[in-house]
């Protein structure tokens, strides 16, 4: 079955089957997402009015046996950032997307009325149903109702009460393997499939295999690839600890932002490591090791039990955390969880809304440290819409706006998430430049300067920061095409076999005769699409600086500022 | 006395007189409040840091006898727009403050710990005094205090509730003759006075004259400048009906925006015109005649008295009557009436706040038409700063944000005031191309599209609007810079002696011998400098546009929509 563009109009509730126009044969995950939304979307518009289009995007790889390949891209004009926005995320639907044959999902238009609907993939395209039972339930009664109406194999892509809300912080949650839930966490995409009136998605388990082209020559590559992964002590740590590993190690670089960006280290932190949650996962009977899609070989989620050894969350990651943990300063990784767990079942973005929260702290809302009373905020005010709830909901700048408070860490609107800018410097840039808003996914420098994968980069000196950024971008860019989850950059960065690897398997795929230089060629103009897309809705080198308070407060215990000129920062693009 | 700068820095509580630098000593009002924030804030600061500067400065003719000539212009980073802002009152501090010899007020920093101040302004120079008493209270109180504390004739400058709080369309009031308010209303001043924790600011009342270069001629133009006034319609009917008296005539021309923008005519109209308020008051026992300033010859203010003959509120302009009227279907003016005294008291503006409202009853927070809940959520609400005060304190663009509404009103997050820019089409690019976000005064094509004065250009045709838009913004950015009040606008623009006059008058005050060009000149760089500091900030023609639905909505009763082009927009800055 060839690949087809599956198109759904929700002003007349109409669909269609289109074939792939041959610019876009070669795209697939963000490359794809991007391209559509650059083409198709009206840069000025209002991202929550009929002219945005939402696009769901397989990479390039999905629905393969490749390891680690099973990200779905989902792209928009962002209504947090008003920029072009991708946002990626694990689970089952990028797998069944391919296996559909559906090269990208693109939803336009806007229904006039109050009605809400849920849209279902089939081999045969998509049919639009009036949904009025799970409107207003959470993301996990949406699984759960899916599994009872459908059975269990059918993808599911939904949004909670947040989403239908149209908060600027809403996500979209994808069914995972178990049941539970991964997200397009950042940009406010659930507000605008809440603007679309759409409630959940759901996709028929085809069986069909995905085409390869040269078999041998992809199972080759495959296992190459595979051995890669498996053979990197990072992602190894990763299996074992999760993600969460790093509050220990970010907090002794001092760069673990902690008092809504007022200290790099936190007091709390070993109450909140991975090492701890390691152990308490051990204690209560949940799994250290937890993939959040099929074929995923480093399982860096987990289960998280409560002390009666009940499932409380999975896919509890570092800088979510880190967010409700030492930015609020709240040490209880339970009540951390617990957190997690809500915000999951109400569809909001854990980073922005935890950063929103410490916003908060500081404007005198709730007290530093007060984890029950962000508990009762996120259900009682987030998930009620109450108007504090909103303004929580809308995300940290929003609390800044409506409560005069400076201490801001946003870019583009965007919260900054885990590591200070101001003593991993390299990181800064990104935020800085990436053509989304402050995301560490989108070049991730930690790797170089905390994690000495790929050379190392001192994390408080200028020097190596821009070029160190703008390499990790582009590479970040490609990969984010091919449906790879970010955790195979460190193989790529430090096993020279890895990347020749990846791309054999793309041509394997698809028959093709991409070098590496073309598939670091794919990356650059995917920027360069994203940041023209910017520029037409507004955006300016002004755009690309942190907030002033980075380069006026010194962070402990470095005391370092953000020193980079504007100049500086503005040669990122000279490429 | 020679004109001098009085500056006062709040970080380290110092104040200081400085010499008039050479390049601003043809400069007063706009064009001199504009040149320091340009010269001295930097762009991309944060509005509520203390990187930004709150500049006050007399027009060059305030405190002469020339008629009409005593506006105060108050600049900033605008917190509501990010643009440069400025805004302009009556009431007598500009007087005042030019028989002090100040040509500008420069307040800088920020103290870092939580005690207010208030500022006091003699020959001598500045006074900081800490400030406990008046924190927290309205703004009548404020002037109350002043005249207890300091007697009678002190100037005062004050914010209200709002201003603390830091709301982002919180105004900056002045008081008046008769111990009443006049606001510096747009763009969200107060909260950049308020993160200064500056709660107020008095002037002393010195005898000093004026100094004039020729009084001969002063006296002689300043006579043929008056009579143009008296002679002019318009200003005669300004002073019968006040500016309400614009009701009727703009439902008429079918651009009275109504219900959020949806109808351009509304059916209350007749219950809250100008006809009906004159009426009103004369039957109250109110004033239909009354200055915001001494040497006011129009006297389009009013005193407008509640059922038992009590005062209720004054300045009641046109544009206030429409947002809490029309705009949010109150057709009552004495609820009408009541929300602008509540509004002047606690300081906030009258229109951000009114169309904010205006949007919150289009998300369902109140019901369209519900003056009652509007006044209720004004008084225990906007002035206690519960989040929903909050959130509509913020003003439209922030309630459009939290409630995801998407026909929101706004040009650079600033409200559209009370002319439908689909029926009128020339303020549509006033309203686009302002440095000041959506400004009705900027270049008020109302005169020449609807009222005849300075010929005739179809409200309804695109053809001419570009022109006479930048003619008028050209022409009104240095009338803004001599303290005239922007109603001589029809007389200059109708009677041939009366630009002369006014160019005359400067020349006779200062001794200089400025063409009719020259000050156009004047005009044309005050709008280039903004706009420079605009991009400098990120704006870009992408922010020169109205929202999307005016595109898509067509406004009955003429059923037209917003049909300019982005190139043809931005040919208005071909000059």
């Amino acid at each position: 079955m060839s690949d087809r563009i599956f198109r759904v109009n929700m002003t007349d509730l109409s669909t269609r089957i289109e074939d792939v126009p041959e610019g876009w044969a070669g795209l697939g995950g963000r490359g794809l997402t991007s391209a559509v939304v650059a083409a198709e979307v009206d840069p000025t518009c209002h991202p929550l009015g009929p002219l945005n289009k939402l696009v769901f995007a397989p990479g390039l790889l999905s629905g393969t046996v490749a390891a680690n390949s099973g990200r779905l891209s989902c792209g928009a004009k962002s209504p947090l950032t008003g920029t072009i926005k991708e946002s990626n995320a694990g689970g089952t639907a990028a797998q069944m997307l391919a296996r559909l044959g559906c090269k990208a999902l693109i939803i336009e238009g806007k229904p006039s009325g109050d009605k809400w609907y849920s849209l279902h993939l089939t081999p045969e395209g998509v049919r639009i149903q009036e949904e009025t039972e799970l409107v207003g339930q959470g993301n996990f009664r949406v699984v759960e109702a899916v599994r009872e109406r459908f059975g269990e194999r059918h993808g599911v892509i939904t949004i909670g009460p947040c989403g239908e809300m149209r908060m600027l912080a809403a996500n979209i949650s994808v069914k995972d393997p178990d049941g539970k839930l991964r997200s397009h966490g950042r940009g406010g995409l659930g507000a605008v499939m809440g603007s679309k009136k759409i409630k959940f998605i759901t996709i028929d388990p085809a069986d069909s295999k995905i085409p390869i082209a040269d078999p041998e020559k992809f199972k080759g590559a495959s296992r190459t690839f595979a051995k890669a992964l498996l053979d990197h002590p990072i992602t190894e740590g990763l299996g074992e600890y999760g993600t969460d590993i790093l509050i220990n190690i970010i907090n002794e670089a001092g760069a673990l932002p902690t008092r809504n960006f007022t200290s790099g280290q936190f007091d709390g932190h070993d109450k909140i490591s991975g090492e701890t949650m390691h152990d308490l996962i051990k204690k209560r009977g949940g799994k250290v090791k937890h993939f959040c899609h099929k074929g995923c070989i480093i399982q860096c989620s987990q289960v998280y039990n409560d002390k009666e050894g009940k499932y409380l969350t999975s896919g509890f990651e570092y800088e979510s955390i880190w967010a409700m943990g030492a930015d609020c300063c709240v040490d209880d990784l339970d009540v951390i969880a617990e957190a997690d767990h809500v915000m999951d079942d109400i569809g909001i973005d854990t980073i922005e809304t935890s950063v929103a929260m410490g916003v908060a702290m500081e404007a005198g809302i709730l007290e530093f440290g007060d984890g029950k009373e962000a508990l009762r905020i996120l259900r009682e005010e987030v998930s009620q819409g109450t108007p504090l709830g909103r303004i929580i909901g809308c995300g940290a700048a929003s609390v800044g706006r409506a409560f005069g408070v400076t201490r801001v860490p946003v870019v583009k609107n965007q919260a900054i998430p885990a590591y200070d800018p101001r003593a991993v410097k390299g990181i800064g840039i990104t935020y800085a430049t990436s053509t989304m808003g402050a995301d560490h996914t989108s070049g991730y420098t930690i790797a170089t300067n905390i994690l000495n994968s790929g050379g190392h980069v001192d994390p408080l000196s200028k020097e190596g920061q821009v070029e160190l950024s703008r390499n990790l971008q582009i590479a970040t860019a490609a990969v984010d095409s091919t449906g790879m989850c970010i955790f195979t950059a460190f193989a790529i960065l430090d096993d020279e076999k890895c990347l020749p690897a990846l791309v054999d398997m793309i041509n394997a795929r698809f028959g093709t005769q991409l070098t590496i230089d073309d598939f670091m060629n794919l990356g650059s103009s995917i920027l360069k699409t994203e940041r023209e897309f910017n520029m037409k809705a507004g955006f300016t080198p002004a755009h690309d600086r942190l907030p002033d308070f980075f380069s006026r407060e010194p962070v402990p215990p470095h005391n370092v500022v953000w020193d980079f000129s504007g100049d500086e920062i503005d040669a990122f693009w000279d490429f």
